[in-house]
Formats: structure tokens, C-alpha cells, sequence
């Protein structure tokens, strides 16, 4: 009896080994510079960040003859007698990077790290910290849910996903909550808020601070597209609903505005419980969801009445065929009377990072100078430092929640 | 202005493009064979499904001598002129793979693939569709949420996350839900069965049947140590309170227990709407989930009535200095007086595959007939032809969970 239990659970046992390898007690030198990162595996102990928040990444590929890292710029490392090659960067800008590594011209993932849907697949993530800011942390507040929820799309034909935040007390609450819808950027999906973005500590840690009201915030795929056959109602992009077709290669999120109306907002509304009314509804989004948070809010500000843009905006897609932003003629005129819709709408939110790329950076500032020429009130946020990443986003969302509701 | 505009977003629009570079209607020659997997990332064409079940790879790897894929076990690949290589596997067996592609030594995960954490960490995975079954798909029936929760927990001294599975109706309802607490296996983590068990739909699809009560599934992390100094009340394996510590190899998990009863539970039963007795508490594990199951239930059964172990059972973890099972003394001797035992457990269900490794399966079996000379009423099931692998888990989650409560 007893050998025959004892070698029970032995694959378990190796695959439980296996998982805790590297939490031993480290034998590492104690040289070793700097401390694993927090988005690392469980036990992994590189990459190390450094004091001076540069990284060393380590694999074992004792058969290449290149390896090097890809962060903000690409790094070439250096191969030990046993073949562990170790590359370090310059020192990171605080925040959330993706990253992978390059071996012999593959790019792969590092097999230390989490890995994070970005850049159109699932790509190696690290976490630099940003002393003394921790709004982005969990702490012992009290906490919301993030829930994963699918639901049937009529507009795609598809089950769809998306992930909603509940704020603490709502299950034990019986009042309704104004609701924000949040998107991720191009190459990312609806984890990005989620698990990139740590959504759940910051409006957990906002609304603790009583600095954001308890709110619903619904973060959704981005990318639909109709089934094959059907026709599409355009109302793409800054044009009106006469706007010519928009090119293929934008088809992929072409039908994202009907599905946020027609489904979207349906299912929240009748699932969770919420203030459905345009002054309790809320969109933003960043970078490609920027875009689509002007094109869905300006075609139906029936539904919205606060919009936000975290370093993504209207007016066009700068691509051929596509109308630049007119403010006497885009998005069916509603920005043409300035007066009226400022009355209308009670928040045009813009931001983005001093660190973005230039012709992102200008054509972001030519969008807010657009604003401002043609008297739409709005607030600009510049996030110093950092770039089109992930702790631009983060603070845009901390400065946008508080104004809301 | 338009020029301006035009150009704000053309980053954006490249992430876009990237992301979906391989969703423009397929370029690939006509012959090909097979069908995407459905845990690719989005657009990507390999790896594929063959008509036969084999699974073909493709990776450019044009510097690379040596390029393979291991799945059930080490597969060669063939390079094409161009440099990319292609690997076809033999027939798989339908259900959730682990896999991994070897670039000349280096095990790599393959970026067409989404990542799951198992294995110790991210690790690439394949869903190979089982004919005519279909109980763990996303349908149009109500849907439940799996919902994040972040907790603080004493015994760790740490943050912890848990997923919280609440049936369709829980937010419209006041009525209050049986639990049952759901653990993964070694080297896997909470996300195991929401990502790779896809335990939302299982629940959804048996409750929309009415083949199994509403009810919530809790999923915690699973390993957890005392901080360092604490004083260890050790009640690991199939031991008393007077076994000795266990091998310093399984601290990592050595806290888990009193995580599940000083913390979890409070947790879950002050957050949601649960009933508390224990009569309405069960819980379930795989492998190493299965000996936690046992572990936590077996020495707290005034708090759970419902015991499942999937491929994972109790009586000592087989390693030297551990308690085997000891139907008179094992587990504070719950088991010696099987009379009052039956009285006081309404369920014991064993499961397993029959593609198990031999010695697990025959491990299994043995702590089987050992309850069966004891006389502890219990199910028994046998999924047929899997192996160590979801594909058993989903179907014992499926056979179990219609019997509990």
C-alpha cells in the first residue's frame, strides 16, 4: 500500500518541483546587482533591475551565436564559457515595457517573464518602479471585482469578451453606478486595462482616497468585424455617415462603434446594475482606442456624455481616403456649434506623454490646438517623461477618473 | 491641419497593421492542409489542426540548426529554403496541450500561440477540438462571470489573487449559493481553470441543462509559505497535527491549508452571497490539487461535505519522511470509522484518465481500493483515453460538479 500511494502522485510531484525550481533558497552570488522584477515567473531571478533601473535579462542558449533583448532600443549580450548569455540595458523609463529577446534572429519571448497580449501577440512584459508612486498598486483598500464576461454579439455574429470592473461595495449595494468604457490601443485586446494597465488598483485605490466615484468600468475586445456578406453601415473615422468605405486594412475594427451601441451597451445595462442615462456614461480609450472613442461618442452622443483620449484622438485616421478632422463637418457637425456643445458635453479629456514619438506627440498637440481654435472646452494632460506606454496611460486614467460623474 | 492630424496616429496605426497583418484574407496556397488552432493569436495560420489530428508548427528560423516542437514528445522539424522550418506531430489526442518549440537547444514558447501559465511558467498551448463534444464551449446560453478578487491574507502576510466563478442570475437574485473551492495542479496557478479548463463555460452550459445547481467556484493561487520567522503549524500530506515538517521542497505550498480556512473562506463568505454551513461547501483539486483537497478537507470536515480529487488524491505525498495513508490514523483518523464518516461526507469522488502515466494511475487506483477495503463510500471514474493532461479535468469537473449539492 504504502509504495503503491508513494509513487501516486509523483508526476505531480516532479511538475510541482519543476514550478519551484528557482524558489529555493537563492545560491546565487551575493553580487548579484538589483532585484528580480515583479512581472517575472515565480521564482525567476532574472531579469534584475538595477539601481540605476537598467536591466539584466539572462537566458541559456549555449548554441547561438547573437543574443540580445529588444526594449526601448535593441541590446547585444554577452556569452559566459557555459553558454548563459546576459544582456544589459540602459537605464528604463518607470512603468510597464514589453520586451522580448532575440536569439540568432528569432524573436522569442523570455521564458522568465510573463507574457502579455501586445504588439498583436503574447509578448514578454516588465514592471520598472516609479519610486514613491504606488497609485497603480494593490494595497489594503478595499477591493472590486474584475469580471470576464462573454456575451452574443448581433453586429459580429460572434461570443465576445469583455472584462468589467465593479467597484467595492456594489454587491452589497442596491444603488445603480454611471459606467466608463475603457479601451486598449492597437496590437492589444481586452486584457491590456486589466493586466497592463492595473485598472482594478487604480479606481480600487481612487475610490478608497474618495477621489473617483464607485463606477463600472467595461473594457471590450476593440476588433469587430460584420460577417462576411453583410452590409456595412460606415461611420468610420472623423466622416459623417456619407464617408466612403474605409480601406480594408481597417476593416478588422470597422464595425467596433455598432457593436458598443447595438450590444455593448445592452448587455451592461441589463446584466450589472447601472445609470443608463448620456450623464452616467462615459467612453475613453488610447491610442487606436482614442480613435474609437471619438468616432463611437461624436456619432451617438445621445449615449455619452464624458469622453477621453489618452494619447489617441479623433479627426481622421491619416490614412488615404480618409476625412481629416473638419470641425464644421466631422462627426456628423456636432463640434461645428461650439456653444451648444459644450453645453452638451460635460467632459473632453486629451492626453498624452512629453516622451511620445514627435509626429505622435505634434499630431496629438495639432488635435488640441484644433479644439481649442474652434472653442471646445477640453482639459490637455501631459504625462512628463514617459512615452506611447503603458504609464502614460495609467496616469491619464488617474487624472481622467476623478472628473467624472 | 490635415497633414498634422493625418499623422497623429500613424503609430497607432502601425501597432494596428502589425496586429493583424495575418487577418487579411489568407495568401496561402489553397493546399493547405488542416485549420488553425483556436488558441493561436489572432490571425496567425499556423500552428494547424490536421484532418487526422496531427498538428503542424511553422517558425522562421533561418539561422537555426536545429528546430523541433515537443508536445507528447520531441517532434524534428524540416527547413524550407526560405529558412522556415515545419514540424507535423503525430495524431493528438482531442483536448488542452502543453507545448514548446526547441530552437537549437533553447526551449522557446511559439509567438503564434497564446500563453498559459503551466509548467512553472508561461508556456505555449494548443486546444485540439474533441468530434461532437462540445460542453466546454462558449454557447448562447446565460452566462456566469469569473470574476478577479485581490485579498489580503494573514497567514502569508501578502496580497493574493483568487478567481470567483458566480453562476448566471447571481446579481439579479437575493438567494444565497453553495461554494465550491476549485484548485489547478503543480506548476499551474489560478488562472488554470478559467484559461486552460475553461470552467465559466463547463458551469454555464450544466446549469443552463439544470445539471447542476448554481453555485460559486472559487480558484486560489495555491501556494503559500509563512512569512519568514512564523511558526509553522504543520498539517501537510495525509499527516496529523504530530506529523513532522515536511522536506523544505514543498514550504512553497506548506501554508495552504489555513490560507483556505483562516482567510479564503471569511473572505469569499463576507464578500458574496454564500451559504456558510458546510453542508453547502465543497471542494475539488487536479494532481497536486487534488492531495490540497484531501489535505484541507480531510482535517476540517466541519466546514466541507464535498471532496473531489481529479488525477490527484490524498494519503502522503510519496516522498521520503511523509505519512502514507493510514486509513486508521491518517487525517486525525476520520477515516477509521467509515460508518460515521459516510454519514458525515455526502461526496468522495476519485477521477482519472486512462492515458495516465502508469505509475499515477496505478496510485490512484491504490488509494481507491484502499477507501473501498475501508468502506468509504465513494465514486470512482475513469475519463477515457486522456492522460495527465485538461482533457480529464474538464470531464471530471463535468461528472462531478452535477452531483454536488
Amino acid at each position: 500500500m504504502r509504495s503503491l500511494v508513494s509513487r501516486a502522485l509523483l508526476l505531480s510531484i516532479v511538475a510541482h518541483q519543476l514550478a519551484f525550481a528557482q524558489t529555493a533558497p537563492a545560491s546565487q552570488p551575493a553580487t548579484l546587482e538589483g532585484v528580480p522584477a515583479s512581472t517575472n515567473v515565480p521564482g525567476a531571478q532574472f531579469p534584475r533591475i538595477n539601481p540605476d533601473r537598467s536591466v539584466t535579462f539572462r537566458i541559456h542558449a549555449p548554441e547561438a551565436k547573437f543574443v540580445g533583448a529588444r526594449i526601448d532600443s535593441i541590446y547585444s549580450g554577452v556569452r559566459s564559457d557555459s553558454g548563459d548569455w546576459t544582456i544589459r540595458t540602459k537605464p528604463q523609463v518607470p512603468g510597464f515595457h514589453y520586451y522580448w529577446l532575440i536569439i540568432d534572429s528569432v524573436r522569442v519571448n523570455d521564458p522568465a517573464s510573463e507574457t502579455f497580449y501586445g504588439t498583436g501577440k503574447m509578448t514578454s512584459g516588465i514592471e520598472i518602479p516609479e519610486p514613491g508612486v504606488d497609485f497603480y498598486d494593490v494595497k489594503n483598500v478595499p477591493h472590486g471585482d474584475v469580471r470576464e464576461r462573454w456575451y452574443f454579439s448581433k453586429t459580429t455574429g460572434t461570443h465576445r469578451r469583455a472584462f468589467v470592473y465593479t467597484p467595492p461595495g456594489y454587491d452589497r449595494s442596491r444603488v445603480r453606478y454611471p459606467v466608463l468604457y475603457l479601451q486598449h490601443g492597437g496590437g492589444e485586446d481586452e486584457r491590456g486595462w486589466v493586466q497592463q494597465g492595473h485598472v482594478a488598483a487604480i479606481m480600487d485605490n481612487l475610490i478608497a482616497e474618495k477621489k473617483a466615484k464607485p463606477m463600472l468600468v467595461v473594457m471590450e475586445r476593440g476588433y469587430a468585424q460584420r460577417p462576411r456578406g453583410a452590409s456595412p453601415p460606415v461611420t468610420l473615422a472623423g466622416g459623417t455617415s456619407s464617408t466612403p468605405p474605409v480601406p480594408d486594412r481597417f476593416a478588422p475594427m470597422a464595425a467596433f462603434p455598432d457593436v458598443v451601441i447595438t450590444d455593448l451597451i445592452p448587455m451592461i445595462d441589463s446584466t450589472y446594475r447601472t445609470l443608463t442615462d448620456r450623464d452616467h456614461r462615459a467612453m475613453a480609450g488610447l491610442s487606436m482606442g482614442g480613435m474609437q472613442t471619438f468616432q463611437t461618442t461624436l456619432n451617438h452622443l445621445d449615449r455619452f456624455a464624458w469622453i477621453g483620449g489618452f494619447s489617441g484622438v479623433g479627426g481622421g485616421f491619416g490614412i488615404p481616403g480618409a476625412v481629416p478632422l473638419d470641425v464644421k463637418t466631422s462627426y456628423n457637425g456636432v463640434l461645428a456649434d461650439a456653444a451648444a456643445f459644450n453645453r452638451k458635453v460635460k467632459l473632453v479629456w486629451i492626453g498624452l506623454g512629453t516622451a511620445e514619438p514627435q509626429r505622435m506627440h505634434d499630431g496629438i498637440i495639432a488635435f488640441h490646438k484644433a479644439l481649442e481654435s474652434a472653442g471646445i472646452t477640453h482639459v490637455y494632460y501631459e504625462s512628463p517623461g514617459t512615452a506611447h506606454e503603458w504609464q502614460t496611460w495609467r496616469r491619464s486614467l488617474h487624472e481622467f477618473a476623478p472628473l467624472l460623474f
